[in-house]
């Protein structure tokens, strides 16, 4: 997959080393994460706001209100940027200078469209769904139309992105390796738990098998 | 703790039931977490980064480079908004359109400064440090002229928040929990993993007693 162009608006200036440009990269890190958090600007300043989301193609796909802000500010067109982060451990160096955190994080911007084709309506909610569990879509009721109506289903297009990427032990200076100060990673990762069924959910019945990749079996 | 006033600023218009602007609620989330969202908006439009940071009282401290972009724009004092946000759960409900998720999150709004005199540098340092784990600033070396010339210690003044909280299983309409499909909450939590000592940490020795509550045993 190609790059992305490294403009002014998405170079990553601080410690370049842990820049990627690269789709693979960047959609790894969006299609495993399960927030973003959106930014815009809205007459008071700057505004940012966690949403739930999924990736179709150079696409993120979001839902809202029908008439919620959020909403109205992505149809208008206006350019939103967009980061999600997943955080993989804590980084204890020798100095307090060196502390760190190992993370995978994308940056992008982007413009906002609503979705009014029904047919892609249909297809969206798909990923959407699917993206809360790969299989779930095909397992649940379809929107019907007065849900349809309440919800809008937006899409922003990737226009520029950057991820950035620290993995790996701590960098102590080397006069201080021999300090005696602990330093290491504390990895950190999601943990899903074991499904809890609701009260609606006939006790004893197997739980759909797009669950096992959750499950601590 | 008191409540944050509710101004056009930080109320929660979707689903209200889910807003929190109590200080105790708004804390604790900030406390759980480890790394915030910070929107700012330059002269091409809005931009989110995501950063490490530590709550002190009512301030949030971030650090930055002593030129970077971020501490540019916290030490000129314009206004930020900054998200924190916790996943607890992926929630599957019988239709596509009950879909959810369990979480907490804030939202807060606020200028930046940049703190300047030493002795409130150095606790902001013990702040942040010991952030990444309890009782760490005390086993590190302290940054040395050179490294705090390098680092702008940064503090947001929390002026207006709000927090978003989510529990609880799906909630289907009720002519849905008939549906053969299944339905409840997937449990998610941040799971640490056992430390990994660097390669100039003598092996076999202990470890420090603060990384306790990170340990699986």
């Amino acid at each position: 997959m190609a790059d992305f162009p490294i403009t002014e608006r998405n170079r990553i200036v601080r410690v370049p080393g842990r820049a990627r440009y690269d789709e693979t990269t960047i959609h790894s890190i969006l299609d495993e994460g399960r927030v973003c958090h959106v930014a815009f600007a809205d007459a008071d300043g700057p505004v940012v706001v966690p949403m739930f989301y999924a990736r179709r193609g150079s696409e993120l796909l979001v839902h809202g209100a029908n008439k919620g802000r959020i909403t109205s500010l992505l149809e208008s067109g206006a350019t939103v940027s967009i980061a999600v982060t997943l955080l993989d451990g804590l980084v204890l160096a020798r100095s307090a200078f060196h502390h760190s955190m190992n993370y995978r994080s994308v940056v992008l911007f982007g413009r906002g469209r609503r979705i009014t084709d029904s047919d892609e309506i249909a297809e969206a909610v798909g990923v959407i769904t699917d993206k809360v569990a790969p299989g779930r879509a095909a397992d649940c009721r379809f929107p019907n139309a007065q849900e349809l109506k309440a919800t809008a289903i937006l899409a922003v297009e990737i226009e520029s992105a950057s991820a950035k990427v620290r993995s790996g032990g701590p960098v102590d200076e080397p006069e201080d390796v021999t300090l005696p100060h602990w330093a290491g990673v504390v990895p950190m990762s999601v943990a899903f738990g074991e499904p809890l069924s609701d009260e609606h959910v006939t006790p004893g019945s197997e739980l759909p098998g797009y669950l096992d990749p959750f499950r601590n079996r």
